[in-house]
């Protein structure tokens, strides 16, 4: 499968985070290998109750679980947003290898804008970072629930 | 309680990670008004194969489990070391009011080392930061772990 094909099952995590009023944002833990999906989540702040809940932070929590290991050596990430300083730091510790993310997230992101985590000497593992897979759709799903808020 | 007090606290949870062959950093989620310490954590890594489990995450995610809120407002949080780029964002997220740390992190550190995530555009929260609180302590017990791994 293709970046754009991954990108395409997290954007249909996001369409589910949509239809239960979570902030659509979805991703998924891919061992490229052998082209298997291991986890795939969506944003659950508000349904669990747990400020941590980012679709990144789940994804890699079960994705370890799922693995018995606390390190994601070689495996790629998928998601529809830029990450956050909490989410960039989060792949960073678990040394995912490749960080693909669909669209840019001036507000929060700090891969590319705010912190620019990888960048930095306190960052001890930087992924590869492809920026901008399926833009347009991952960006529009976002507008599209903010847009309905008002 | 004195904030000294609660970091005592904080300190006797690293002890036990150290105990059990974590990195012995202990971390209280504290509700000032009553007094009541609402979770006491400390790092779980190795044990949880979970490459987020910080002691603060653990104890926010506990703390917000426990009070059916995504959101912590007024809440304090005491660990040991300064936080990093994953815990200090997820502060923010979690809108705690006050943030006391123990031992400065040059390393790994993104309050006031680092990203300093705190003074950043990005960062729509920012908790009021106490940092050095049994310092002398709060670091002796990582130096010590250190020590005894060479």
């Amino acid at each position: 499968m293709t970046p754009d094909e991954y990108m395409q099952l997290a954007l249909a995590q996001a369409q589910k985070a949509a239809e239960i009023d979570e902030i659509p944002v979805g991703c998924l833990i891919v061992n490229p290998a052998i082209g298997e999906v291991i986890t795939s989540t969506h944003n659950q702040n508000q349904h669990t109750f747990d400020a941590t809940a980012h679709a990144e932070i789940l994804a890699i929590r079960q994705a370890c679980e799922k693995l018995s290991q606390n390190r994601l050596w070689n495996m790629d990430i998928y998601v529809t947003l830029e990450p956050c300083a909490m989410c960039a730091a989060a792949i960073s510790y678990s040394r995912i290898k490749n960080l693909y993310f669909g669209a840019y997230d001036e507000k929060g992101g700090a891969v590319v804008n705010g912190v620019k985590f990888y960048e930095q000497k306190t960052c001890h593992h930087k992924p590869n970072v492809y920026g901008g897979i399926m833009e347009k759709q991952c960006s529009e799903i976002l507008k599209q629930f903010f847009q309905n808020k008002r």
